[in-house]
């Protein structure tokens, strides 16, 4: 994984730390309380990919204006609102290796400070005068909230299906990239049909990059996730690998997973003995094949835009996507 | 009171309907979940006043278009996010006599259908395709959570001063009642002048409300308030009538106001004589004077407007501001 990481950082270097830059100067925040709370989401080392893929998607447009870095704020901030609201919703105690907002201030403020974030990236939103960005980004967050609700009322489902399953994900994360892309497009004023092209882009990694989310919560070597191991189905949460495993399995083995599953106290011998028999059944191989198809479509929809620096890097990008797992 | 009220009422009945069925038809959630939880909040006696001065506004300045009552359920559905969230933020247990959201379905599904509720709030404004109207209504959003902010950061402490607690209520209630006015104006096209006199009518129109409202929490009447007696005091919010009151105080009667107010478990008693002597120093009065100066200011805003039945409900509605405290 680190190759490639490596390898586009060394490429968006520059871009990156102007996307920092901005992150600090558009947040704008009226009280330090906010200011801290915000940047403890904010800047605890988050990898910047949406506003990254709306610079890159606007860069490979051809967009000449100066504002395409204080417009990608729009995209971090959407997404740190959600992951406070979500860490509350969640109950999650852990966030890329620290405490959670909410743990730390209380839900009250964690509730607030998201709002703020919200309306922040609104704000921006509507700086670009452009009432269709502004649609997109606010089409984002009805998604986002609708998928989180859904995955809140499937909460505990045993029998959640992987239709049900790519619905949900598809709103709380593959909306944010394909708008981020689009609205790259978008602001170059480039053809409708580039716009899609990006737009399904964004959208086909969105997935591939929950895909692979997924499935590290189901990975062994979890000590760099930053949070605690089996995470999701302690919070009720059945992804992709798990169900399709349920589905395969034989009447003996779905038993046992479904008793590890409901117990939410399962030891670690218990949740080891799960991703046993998902492997059995190919579940974690399964999601790593849908999540590679989604990747080639991500790549296929660039075919439209010729060769150059930022394509290199939207396509490698794709890649990384994958590589994140092992 | 119901004078005033009626007389409203009776001139505004159809522009009252119109708006509800444009509340039930624009919400447009994707589970039923959503639309019971929205319609818990939404659809349990608000009085829409927020929209209804949308409406009112453009038709002042002579709106012809067909989507007024489309683009004013933007403040009913801000107002009722804003309200999900607050009764949680507040801990509260009861909103117009009924238990609140969080206590029925849970924190988590408050905060994401108050998400949802902001969202459709932009998705609408970007709907009007102005980028000004969707600045003010960003804008709007991001000063009431930022007064709710402010407010928080400021529960119990006993020196708040009528300065902050101004900052305070601006934010979190004014901006709200100043932008439905001013979207009224935009899009009618009207002057710079008339768009900041609406403007000025709905702040200080909304300062008054706000006032009224704290005031209330002080009356001995409060059965049909639909919330606890004293609430906001148990909540640790300090309000003007109180502020006020204890900037008066002599020492002696200071420190019982004190006393009562830092034990939130206070009693009726205790809350009878907290009445009293905030009574003796003239709290209520003062506030109640404040709030008249500022329904003033908003009538004297409306004097640029020639006279219509129009102009006529909105100087009465100024007038019911006031009537409210009986």
């Amino acid at each position: 994984m680190n190759d490639i990481k490596h390898r586009i950082l060394s490429l968006v270097k520059d871009d990156l730390s102007e996307i920092e830059v901005a992150l600090e100067q558009n947040l704008k925040p009226h009280f330090d309380l906010v200011s801290q709370i915000a940047g403890h989401i904010l800047f605890s080392g988050g990898k910047r990919l949406r506003p990254l893929l709306m610079v890159l998607s606007a860069k490979l447009c051809g967009y000449d204006g100066n504002y395409e870095k204080t417009f990608s704020t729009i995209f971090e901030y959407l997404h740190a609102a959600t992951l406070l609201h979500d860490d509350l919703v969640d109950e999650a105690t852990l966030r890329r290796g620290k405490p959670v907002a909410h743990s730390l201030w209380g839900n009250a403020i964690a509730v607030l400070v998201g709002d703020f974030l919200l309306a922040r990236s609104l704000s921006i939103a509507a700086e670009t005068k452009r009432p269709d960005v502004i649609k997109v980004v606010a089409e984002i967050t009805e998604n986002m909230s609708q998928g989180e609700i859904h995955q809140l009322m499937k909460k505990g489902c045993i029998d959640l299906t992987e239709t049900e399953y790519m619905e949900i994900i598809e709103r709380k994360t593959a909306v944010l990239f394909q708008g981020t892309c689009r609205v790259g497009a978008l602001i170059s004023g480039v053809s409708k049909e580039k716009e899609d092209a990006l737009a399904g882009y964004g959208f086909n990694i969105g997935i591939a990059f929950q895909m692979v989310d997924d499935l590290l919560d189901y990975s062994q070597n979890t000590p760099e996730l930053g949070k605690k191991v089996g995470a999701d189905l302690k919070e009720g949460k059945l992804t992709l690998p798990v169900i399709y495993s349920l589905q395969s399995a034989d009447a003996t083995d779905r038993i046992q997973m479904e008793k590890i599953i409901k117990n939410k106290d399962f030891s670690v011998e218990d949740f080891e003995t799960l991703i046993a028999i998902m492997k059995k059944y190919g579940g974690q191989t399964y999601t790593e094949k849908v999540a590679q198809k989604y990747v080639k479509n991500a790549k296929n929809a660039l075919e439209i835009f010729k060769n150059s620096t930022t394509k290199e890097i939207l396509l490698t990008i794709a890649d990384y996507t994958l590589a994140r797992k092992v």
